[in-house]
């Protein structure tokens, strides 16, 4: 299994948002491969998969304020049983910043929300990076999350 | 109206998480006079409370994952509120790595849930510092938030 992330957003990541986010990333990184991608818009997204179609199927999980909320343990389970079923590729993606179109949430496999607080991408990048994280040492048994 | 965040923590902040901290808190700081402390435990946290007492009375805001979700208008809205009712200080306080006391829970004023996810102390503090800015730039009419 390997994970892609896709940030949506035409403007630069500020450094220190990139530093932490780049901080999960090399750590996720021990635990799986992983891509990351800055599309410019939704409709780049879709190229961007499309072309990766006939490949493999992947998991498509949009984060969305109106998605589904986990629990890191649960959301540690959820990404193991997809790898346990053979699943080859997990796509994160973080939409634009008027949110998702009708089109993409009718797409994504998983609707991911960490809650109904608006925050700006950069920052949930880094949260959403942390917490796959912490699902992969969940999953490892390693004891990161059990620190808090 | 003053804000005190508290972070109780016996660790030391990593720099990118500080330094993301800092830029919400600075701009914050242009809206409403803040301090932050970092007390290493519950009881230097509650020492530190009543020492305040019969000055002010404080609405306390404690970060619980069982805690109520607000989305960032109307977290906002409730903020808003307290400054117009003449509250004089919003204590925000992120608990120890183990959680608050039950004794804790009964003395919060309120219970702040970012959802059901386990977030790192640092990276909690970034959140609620990114949050509480929104709610300002929300009461103040600013871009910000229209922006993401």
């Amino acid at each position: 299994m390997r994970i892609l992330f896709a940030v949506i957003t035409g403007k630069a990541t500020r450094a220190a948002f990139d530093t932490l986010a780049k901080f999960y990333e090399e750590r996720i990184s021990a635990y799986i491969p992983i891509e990351i991608i800055a599309p410019r818009s939704e409709s780049s997204f879709w190229e961007f998969m499309d072309k990766q179609r006939g490949r493999v199927t992947p998991l498509l999980v949009l984060l969305d304020s109106r998605g589904k909320q986990f629990s890191s343990e649960n959301f540690a389970a959820r990404i193991g049983q997809e790898r346990d079923q053979g699943r080859q590729l997990i796509v994160f993606a973080i939409g634009p910043a008027d949110g998702w179109s009708e089109e993409a949430r009718e797409r994504a496999g998983l609707l991911l929300s960490f809650g109904p607080m608006t925050l700006p991408h950069e920052l949930a990048r880094v949260v959403l990076c942390e917490q796959v994280y912490r699902a992969f040492t969940i999953l490892a048994g390693h004891p990161y999350h059990s620190g808090h």
